[in-house]
């Protein structure tokens, strides 16, 4: 069984509204000695929402009575709580200092997923992407196209994976999940293959995103300036996007 | 940045109790290649039980009336409830086929980390290490003694975590996380850093264990037969336990 190797991408600009990334990366890349094929590309969050725009100034924002009651409860700025209460399908706990969202795309995470450290600007908070999916996939399209046009050959074994820092129940710490997936299966399921000794493996389904994203985070650290992370060694198989990784409302105990 | 290398170490034998855990994955190490210095080792909770002899028979237990009760209420069999009881602080979740508890060393897992797959025998059940960070503490100080002796030298660059498959809420699929750690620091704290924009960061404290246990779990796929992991490439400093990973319960919003 193969090794498995994470390369950092270093060096990648600040992401401005617009920007391509799928050159960026491949250059990050290239100075790193590595092509983008046979593997998962794990790319931060922040600038795949920096590239799409999901900037809003809190100067902007009128906060409605709602989010100034929240803000109040929960001892935050009532117009980043208007932002988050946009982003929110639904509030899962409060307290002071603690905002538990599940968000419009069916994530569970603190402020719905909205920052604002590592942001550019005064007062800016930076949304999650409006459709993570869409973006790996988007990202996963213009990365082969790219690949055809320069060398001719476009490898369908590269998966792309958009990660975000989630806390998490009942543990300290935060761990990096996937909230987009596109060319590889981010559930390996194994229900019915057999264990070692011949028996039904019971416990079969592994969050191979998640798992991917944890990986990538060992060296995302978060003010060391690495956005994104190439790992090879994994098998590239399947296809899926990361809303196969919500829990399904009627088997979730912990609403 | 240097890259991050997981190597697997392979065709070790099936665990007895009382078996010498170092000499096997040191040569296990060997045969990869590699000298266990310098990284961080994960090894799986499974082949840690075994050694432990942490094996019940389930065919010499008589459920208590408690355990038959809750055996009919989560449909599961009344002589393993009644040793998942035994390793039990408190039921967290209960449902048709699903029993979430708190174990007696404070992790949230499915049937208080008790599993009958990948073990010898029939109908035996294997539970968690008593104390999984004494466990890593024992099996770091056995690996150091054994370079010690076979090479005169001894590195205190030498991480130990010991991993089990938890599930988790809201999110489908299970992921690895640490319930043992010795050598270097579960929890990465970087509060009063500053961001790249010159800004204190906020979400700071990364769960460095729990993503190297994730990384390594993408290798542990359960039925191929691999129980241990060499991590190289991640900065190795500190010391603590898998205890630092427990949120304490007055910041606990899911109990």
């Amino acid at each position: 069984m193969q090794p498995i190797v994470l390369t950092p991408l270093c060096d990648i600009p600040e992401i401005h509204p617009g920007d391509a990334l799928a050159p960026l990366l491949e250059a990050a890349a290239q100075r790193a000695q590595k092509t983008l094929s046979d593997g998962i590309l794990v790319v931060c969050q922040k600038i795949i929402s920096k590239q799409e725009g999901r900037l809003r100034s809190l100067k902007t924002i009128a906060p409605s009575e709602r989010a100034q009651i929240l803000a109040r409860e929960t001892n935050k700025d009532p117009r980043l709580l208007e932002i988050i209460l946009g982003e929110t399908a639904r509030i899962v706990r409060q307290a002071h200092n603690v905002l538990i969202c599940e968000t419009r795309h069916g994530f569970v995470c603190a402020n719905a997923g909205v920052d604002c450290s590592n942001v550019p600007g005064d007062e800016m908070a930076l949304l999650l992407p409006e459709d993570p999916d869409a973006s790996a996939r988007r990202l996963r399209e213009a990365l082969l196209a790219l690949q055809h046009a320069r060398r001719g050959v476009q490898s369908a074994r590269l998966g792309i994976l958009v990660s975000d820092t989630f806390g998490r129940p009942w543990r300290e710490g935060l761990v990096d999940v996937a909230i987009g997936c596109a060319g590889f299966a981010p559930i390996d399921d194994a229900r019915g293959h057999l264990d070692r000794e011949g028996r039904e493996l019971r416990v079969t389904q592994l969050a191979v995103a998640d798992q991917l994203a944890a990986a990538a985070g060992l060296l995302m650290q978060k003010a060391a300036g690495i956005p994104a992370v190439w790992i090879e060694g994994v098998p590239i198989h399947g296809d899926g996007t990361a809303q196969a990784l919500r829990r399904a409302k009627d088997l979730d105990l912990f609403r």
